[in-house]
């Protein structure tokens, strides 16, 4: 049994949590068997955006077949 | 005056925020004097549960007498 | 192009996203060109405060003129 | 010459070494050029397995062509 | 549902896995609902004992009820 | 062999050294067989105290019977 | 809006400017939508090639679609 | 003697040796007494700039009178 | 409330507590409500004067008015 | 009393422990007094070798007379 | 001009400082030319040693002729 | 095979890239066998110098005969 992790930065208009959520709606709809998820970093862009967006840096893992 | 630190992982079907106060609650359910809390690290199990856990890893910070 | 950074610790008795707003909010009242900001710690503060005050340190990137 | 690395997640029911093996024999056989691998965090399941799961989180560097 | 954590450093004459088992083992004579363990350090000491003591310094979750 | 690692902070007006030995001197006065002690975290809290009050996080290690 | 960051490594006999502008270089063939990159190590390789070999490990961020 | 810290992040469409020296540049031209410098993070920004734009985080150490 | 943070390296011929003293006594002659300070880096400067300079680099908190 | 800590990396075709002890005997045929040995990095060389070559870089620390 | 750095540790049944002391002491009698030195980690050892031993692992940076 | 690691820091007043190439050539003239170099450490001194030094730490590996 092998597991892969890939980094996904997940983001949103609204908070940290929905950020992650983010990342991991875009892992599951493109891989199976996702196990767990793991937050390695969270910041607010401004500069670039119409108010904050929320963004959140995280690894993801999923079991290989 | 000494303080002790211990590590606890709280849980939450609903955000970061509820996976810390969980892990908070039960520390201040046992210990006294409570002084302060450092989250350690974030995640979502995702494999296990149905839905989303959303994991908090604390460290508790308490006064001892 | 030159940006500074600073840090800043907010906080709020609601959740994390507020404390990290907290302190954006104050980074954009007296700086201006605020371009991002990175979460560098969170934490909860019970001891010395009704209740829990939820507390982020960020790290404010701001362009010089 | 440019090098690519991802993360894997090796196990084995016998030893650390065999759950490094595991990763780097699941590595060889989908990429040519493996070169060199790190090992990054080691630990051992034991909920949801019978006996120990021993795991090693490993980054698998592979030659470009 | 919440865990927590302790540090155990275990040792053998013969290997490190054996001395992370002796860790594991200690904790599990323990505890009730050991779930996980991560390995944080590995050393050898070599001066107060006849041969060479593997040493592995490790992290133990457990759930508490 | 098994050690515990338990996390103090250690408190004094006058010195670091002195935070590290309250630390120690907590641990002795309720553990047996403490072997060494880690200095992880030093720092100084002024706000809530009379003049300064010099803090030592440590790690003590103790050998379970 | 999600991004993926990939680790390559990059390579040069001139600069550690040219290592990174190698594994830059390579992103940008094959991938669409790269917005940064962060450089993680440095190094150079000796033993196995004549003179020297600059090398850059990076982190390459791209938007996915 | 106390001397004070700052993060400046300078860039340059050349180099990473630029992009530093872009940061000590600004710190002299508004600092007396700047003493040394440290190099925390380097990265190329590419989304929202022609070409590359090197990046070079800095920590910059000056006298205070 | 927002607190700021600062970076300051204290110096003394004597010891690492005068140190640490030396940049609180800097922090507080020119900033009201200093709250706490963490120590980041202790070191001995040899070379460039008599005898020895111990120097700690220390984060200064204060509250944001 | 003092110390002295050296950087070696042993190597073996058949386990990690065995590097590790390839590392100590080194340091053991050409040091008195070998006190302790910390596990720094573990890594498996495979392109330049036949097979695999684990290799672990240790701190070794030993009393000077 | 090359600077070395080496790494010792240094003990005293008396304080912090002077187990810095004992290092730098031990790196001036048999170096010429040491600049700088740079404190690693600090501990207490308690079992082997009547009363307890204050040590400092620390980096010694000498010049090169 | 037993590799040996040392921390040498070099210096130019031209570059980054010079800084590392002083302390290489540094190595491989007094060391046989130098297999490879790791960058550790990157910074300016501008006070005790005219103009500017640019410095590298670097970790110098060499196979041990």
């Amino acid at each position: 049994m092998v597991y892969k992790k890939i980094t996904l930065i997940g983001s949103s208009d609204e908070s940290f949590d929905a950020a992650v959520d983010d990342a991991v709606e875009r892992a599951e709809s493109t891989l199976d068997n996702v196990h767990w998820v793991e937050v390695k970093e969270m910041g607010v862009e401004l500069a670039s955006v119409d108010g904050r967006e929320y963004q959140a840096e995280v690894e993801v893992a999923f079991k290989l077949e």
